[in-house]
């Protein structure tokens, strides 16, 4: 038994370790690698992928699986959470035949390059039929791994285990109840003040130095992480003492090294707050997509585009960068959380970004289950923007093309990013709740206590817990927009000065 | 007998992917990582390092070699190639039983801490037990992978395949018969002028850009390699197209950065201009440390170290260093060519470098005979160090204990170095005779023509000729001593105004 749980420890630590060596390759892909490096980096990334995918579909696997389920558990809590996580993959990785892995996988590789090519020509026809094959997979997909109400569970279950589409469902209409009002409001009252302070030149390397060190700030621990920049901002984690997050420069704009590397820094407390005895196992890795967003929008926005925070750090920022000694304080804070809806979800603002969520929820879920077809898109995503932010996208790349997740087969993933902002603010509050003190440590830029509230209630688990089960812990309440929409309502009413 | 082929070729390709990606892992340790990441490190380099072990020594590999080397070769000779060191690598790999690799490995893998006390505090008998045992399963390593003559042929033949030991032991007296005299003449000499412009505070960052200009300027392709900082200065390759170099910047000194990326770029020239064709092959790796080393020692030294190149090139090393205005080109020629008879290999100058290798050359040799003990060591050491550079070092640390190599395994890899130094001349030689203007369009700062020879003679072949075809066909003659002992009379004999 002892011996049985030692090598199926083993066993998934080489699938850990492998996964960890494709991870370092492809943050060096992004980070560091000349343009030369990438046909011996693809060969060495799909041999990685094919050799972890060997040993977590193995019949070895399945006999150490069995092998310690017949053990005594019942006093190790840490080793059935282990069984339950591990089973879980296999079980997931077994279902699916190797054709349809491999048609999937062929698939979603070409898809991005076809999906470029359309958004660039703005042509829907040169996409549609191969979105048509993707969507034809990823059913098949779903019906091998089994669901118990929606075949959109079991594509949701990949990112955010244990979550259903009837709780997402629920939550995008709590969220619509409340967003698209509160958006018409806000967008009827007067043009609020530019935020073209942020527009002016910012030297790149003043931009990576200042970002850093509110990440160091906020705890990100230097010697077990590293910073540098790509064209898209990521985090990545080796192991929760090699955690790296990288930061995109704009020469002539300050926002998204600013709040992209605050989003990245929170997901990287999350990594580096893993407890490092889950290291090497199935275990060590964040429980959800959405919980992994929750952490980054909870430093991003509630921590980083907070006045509190401001308030403290603006002045160093002045003195980082003179050009906006003209600016107050006041007129910073507003131009960090200026409303302005956009076709583009990429560019939407606080307010409006589930709304984009939402839209694509609707229609993800219709295509799964076969009430939307793939050619009816284009006209029910501007139907659909029109009714949920106001305008109606002039073209297909303003609208049904912009995001490249269908193309890569991601399906079932963007309802993570509007979890992870109505979790971010539960979080918040319940920290609230339990330290008394926070916000005004936090005015005095002390972070140690919300860190460490987060550690303890979120970060160490890992896997151990299941998102529902997590949520439910660290806030007292199941997965529920409404103090998000509260939060909402009171930061943007006192912004655009609306009536309680 | 194409399908056997070809999934003999996969097979091969998922060992040099697996390779890569250690290669990526470990130039990240050395450039980039945290402190923190060491642990998680040590795990995926073991795992990667062990699948490959698996991989190249399976069943399933044997069988692809048998039933490829069954099959009608004769029109094929890259394929002949293929099996030839594919063979070799295979039926290497499975003499050696799995428990006298894992004494070796775990024995080697502890040596250099055990090695690196015993340096710091110079207390040889804290060493010598574990030498002892290093050297015990050496001599079983040799045994097993087995030898014509000597046992050192089995060693030497895993760095240098095909040379012996016997064809080393003749350079080796060449060059001692041809140093030792000229060292003793040079000695006799007035002390040579100076090397202290070269010690003087300079700007790191200057020194980067410098040394990478150099890189460049000899054809090293910038958008496919890299340069980046490391405490020990290395080469490694990813593929021919993404081939990386790292600098040594010393704040005080000017030649580590200079020479050592000169001589890493040596290697890097020839990692890029291996055929892309032979890439995830074992084909595409140099034929042998020896020959690497002569890339290295040839850009180094060949060009990097003589007056026709500072000539050229000194003002633009006088503009970016303006604190070298005050030494003319005559006294930085001569600063970079001092003769400095060091008790340290790694400080040795370029005449007496080779005496340091000899020395180890003949202890390696003695231990693995058996001829010599471990615990003579010491007192060889200084003897023979008195004999052959004429000074006796005052303490171990400086003697038998000043070398990583023993406590990591490397026992036959030393003569690689002098390989290196004495093909590089041979070679060098060859290129003036097949190109006769050469020397003038080297003087002008152009290099073309010199890294096409290397390119066409010895770079693309990779492993497809041994060292020893390598050398005969691309100067006319075996390995031979007697050009670089030429070479260095007629430089230092002029340096030093000595007789002819």
């Amino acid at each position: 038994m002892t011996d049985a749980l030692h090598d199926l420890e083993l066993h998934l630590a080489t699938i850990v370790d492998l996964r960890t060596a494709a991870a370092v390759l492809e943050w060096d892909q992004q980070t560091h690698m000349p343009p030369g490096g990438g046909e011996a980096r693809a060969h060495a990334l799909t041999t990685l992928s094919r050799l972890a995918h060997e040993h977590s579909t193995s019949d070895e696997l399945g006999h150490l699986l069995d092998a310690v389920a017949q053990g005594d558990l019942e006093t190790e809590a840490n080793t059935r959470a282990l069984l339950r996580v591990a089973r879980r993959d296999y079980e997931h990785a077994r279902k699916l035949p190797a054709a349809l892995v491999t048609a999937f996988t062929h698939a979603t590789a070409i898809g991005p390059e076809i999906w470029q090519v359309a958004r660039a020509t703005n042509d829907w026809n040169h996409f549609a039929p191969h979105l048509e094959r993707i969507v034809d997979l990823t059913r098949q997909v779903a019906e091998r791994l089994g669901y118990a109400e929606h075949p959109y569970d079991a594509l949701l279950d990949q990112y955010e285990p244990g979550t259903t589409t009837a709780q997402v469902r629920t939550m995008f209409a709590e969220l619509r109840e409340g967003l698209v009002p509160l958006v018409k409001k806000v967008l009827a009252k007067p043009k609020p003040a530019a935020d073209s302070p942020l527009h002016q030149p910012f030297s790149p390397e003043a931009q990576l130095a200042v970002a850093w060190q509110i990440a160091l700030s906020w705890g990100f621990v230097a010697d077990q992480g590293r910073q540098d920049r790509s064209v898209h901002p990521f985090c990545t984690s080796f192991g929760p003492h090699d955690v790296r997050i990288t930061t995109r420069t704009h020469p002539n704009s300050l926002a998204p090294a600013l709040f992209g590397t605050m989003h990245e820094t929170g997901h990287g407390l999350y990594e580096q707050g893993i407890d490092p005895a889950l290291a090497r196992s199935p275990l060590g890795q964040a429980t959800s997509l959405g919980v992994h967003e929750s952490q980054s929008r909870l430093w991003e926005n509630l921590v980083g585009r907070s006045l509190s925070f401001w308030r403290k750090h603006y002045p160093a920022l002045q003195t980082a960068f003179p050009q906006l000694q003209a600016t107050t304080l006041d007129q910073f804070y507003r131009a960090v959380n200026v409303v302005q809806p956009s076709l583009i979800r990429v560019e939407a603002d606080e307010l409006t970004y589930n709304l984009h969520i939402l839209l694509r929820f609707e229609l993800e879920t219709g295509l799964v289950d076969g009430s939307i077809k793939v050619r009816d898109l284009p006209d029910l995503w501007r139907s659909k923007m029109e009714a949920l932010v106001g305008s109606t996208p002039p073209t297909d790349a303003d609208g049904v093309l912009q995001d490249i997740h269908w193309s890569s087969g991601l399906i079932g993933y963007f309802p993570t990013y509007s979890i992870g902002n109505v979790l971010s603010v539960q979080l918040w509050e319940a920290a609230q709740r339990a330290e008394p003190g926070l916000a005004a440590e936090l005015a005095a830029g002390e972070y140690g206590t919300l860190l460490a509230w987060l550690r303890h209630n979120v970060h160490r688990h890992g896997s151990l817990l299941l998102p529902n089960e997590l949520i439910q812990q660290a806030t007292g309440e199941p997965l529920n927009a409404k103090p998000y929409l509260r939060y909402l309502h009171a930061k943007f009413g006192e912004l655009y000065g609306l009536d309680g």
